[in-house]
């Protein structure tokens, strides 16, 4: 990887500085509003909707909310991946003596079986450089099949990290080729943080086209996994006055980055099989910098399996787009976190709060799909509630 | 209904006369393009794709296509229905006496179950006007819940369409209602041409913003159920050039509107459970009209539903918008039908064609998705060659 020592500083200008750098290789991707979507958040959950949850018996909040969903999702190799790909790359071409080096020739490297392996292979591939990604043998042959579509040599490794990291060494000693990193990384941070940016000047735009005067947006939420994104983002907010808050799922643990927040120290391991299978990963600690010692992020909260289920019910259903489980971790927390839901109360009172949402990605499958709502299957049973809260949408288009 | 015959005459100026009086109401929907389906649409289908087919052992076809995808289930409502309602409900409105007569008490009546009952519905409420729905008891909930939640007043009716017409009869009796249907009317036609307009403006938008010159669309192809959206964008390319062809599933008959087109007659009658359940209707006499008599429509094509579920697949994996099963035929005959494919091959030559193609909605659920494309399941054979076609698409996001 080019040496983080070197990358620019973590700032705002470096982000928009980022996003002039990358701007001709990725999609300045749509922010969807919907009116559905910020009723059913302006309103007060049910008192049978808490009844499970750490805030059964207590009053529901009643916020008031209006949504601005940047729409990663429809983003190059459908996920914000691109981004810091090819900011990383950007970055590492620039790098004194790259060239002289032989530096194109050789290549890069991770190890990465979801959207980075593809972001890095698509980003490589534009720039004409070899990529190489190191898989488990047990990925699915789907994904080394889209890995190499993009056009990577892919080379297996066992499953767990060690294993993984000895075959990049190799791969490193072989070739030449210079590591790419997921996210912990200041140079990904700043390529993610671009859509922040893309956010910010798209949610004034709306509302100066609906007549409405302000300040733009009062806060934005988006995933963290490794926390390039959220970081990213929360340096692209620095001095606007916009509130960034980081959504994760709390199953078996993967409310890493909030806990850690907790406790003062950042968690170095996570092991979940959460369904928001992007955001299985700890906090990278460069991104922790960011997030915790320089306070640029405000709080994060946590959201369970049925919850992400259940927004992404309402995602598909209500916003027509195809998203992955990860994508919805932010407007789950927004439409069931009462504790987010009551700061939302609080501070946005009367007038409300018009919040960012980033979808950060739609890699999925109609297979994957149909396992997590099949009725009567594994997940089914989760699933009965979230059949019982569409009372609003029609399944089947018939006759007429 | 408001008077037929009172209707303004099917042309082009009386789409965009439609088009400005409908505006404030309906969603200017977006275009969008994906260079994945090009491709795949762009080389030939594998002999072994043929096998099976009525062109078996031909030389498959290798047309060159630049998709223009109109995204109506991103419309009010979730499907182009939206645009017919509102235009036949202002033409309502704007009859002489209406106001007068009490028009605007006594409301508007239909039989639908589908994607009209809400447009209509949504429309009526828009309008302030009492909407009264009929629809079969054995409707599924959730749609019934779809309707009552754009405020219309559900009246239930046998299945048959005598008795939906018995009970739509008595409620004209008792309460003075106009009816407004679902395809069958000028007024509705034109209404939903106005797509046709929104689509040649955007696509020619997109190719002077890539820099290309031309004279526009080459043709559209869009789904034909009733033929309301047929006939009103037909209507709508008139002496523009463009040329129009309709797609129809073909299972049990429901390409009724090509087999009618070869017999010289309107086939009246239509009963097939096709997937595609938008387009189990027979055409209905007024569009025939445009699509057979005036002959602006050029050609039909149908599709198998194996067809069907393999591009609905594609545009939910790789565009990442969620598509009902009818919104997908003619994207399908575009990738699959070698009659189509080997006429834009002989017509669009090495240039090509721009094909626009209609999304027309985007109405359907998790759990009717889960039942299409659950692997084993009762869809699960014609689904294994889905996933044989998918190489190149990640199933899933994991750490990074």
């Amino acid at each position: 990887m080019a040496d983080p020592t070197k990358s620019p500083p973590l700032t705002r200008p470096s982000v928009i500085a980022a996003h002039e750098s990358i701007k001709p290789y990725i999609h300045y991707t749509p922010v969807l509003t919907n009116t559905t979507l910020d009723d059913l958040a302006s309103k007060p959950q049910s008192a049978s909707a808490l009844a499970d949850t750490p805030w059964a018996g207590q009053t529901p909040a009643n916020p008031k909310v209006r949504f601005y969903f940047k729409c990663e999702n429809l983003q190059k190799i459908g996920a914000f991946k691109a981004r810091g790909a090819f900011h990383a790359l950007k970055r590492l071409m620039a790098e004194e003596g790259w060239e002289e080096g032989g530096g194109r020739e050789k290549g890069v490297v991770t190890h990465s079986s979801g959207n980075h392996a593809q972001a890095l292979a698509f980003a490589a591939r534009t720039m004409g450089i070899p990529a190489y990604i190191v898989m488990p043998t047990i990925s699915t042959p789907t994904k080394i099949a889209a890995t190499k579509g993009y056009g990577a040599t892919v080379i297996f490794s066992g499953s767990t990290s060690t294993e993984r990291e000895a075959v990049v060494e190799t791969v490193i000693k072989d070739t030449g080729a210079r590591l790419v990193p997921p996210y912990d990384h200041p140079d990904i941070m700043l390529g993610q943080g671009t859509l922040g940016i893309e956010l910010q000047e798209q949610a004034e735009e709306i509302m100066s086209a609906a007549g409405r005067k302000g300040n733009g947006l009062n806060a934005i939420i988006t995933p963290c996994g490794g926390g390039g994104m959220l970081s990213g983002t929360a340096i692209s907010c620095e001095e606007t006055g916009i509130h960034v808050f980081g959504a994760e799922p709390e199953f078996e643990g993967g409310d890493d980055c909030k806990r850690g927040l907790e406790q003062g120290n950042r968690i170095e391991s996570v092991k979940t099989l959460t369904i928001a299978d992007g955001l299985r990963t700890p906090v990278g600690a460069y991104p922790w910098t960011v997030i915790h010692d320089r306070k640029l992020v405000r709080q994060m909260f946590s959201v369970t399996e049925e919850q992400i289920l259940k927004a992404m019910k309402l995602v598909l259903e209500r916003m027509k787009i195809v998203v992955e489980p990860s994508a919805v971790v932010g407007l789950a927390t927004a439409l069931y976190n009462e504790d987010f839901r009551a700061l939302v109360e609080k501070e946005g009172g009367a007038e409300g709060w018009d919040l960012g949402v980033v979808i950060s990605g739609g890699n999925t499958s109609v297979e994957a799909i149909a396992k997590m709502f099949s009725v009567g299957e594994k997940h089914g049973e989760r699933h009965e509630g979230v059949v019982g809260l569409d009372g609003k949408r029609v399944v089947e288009n018939v006759a007429g």
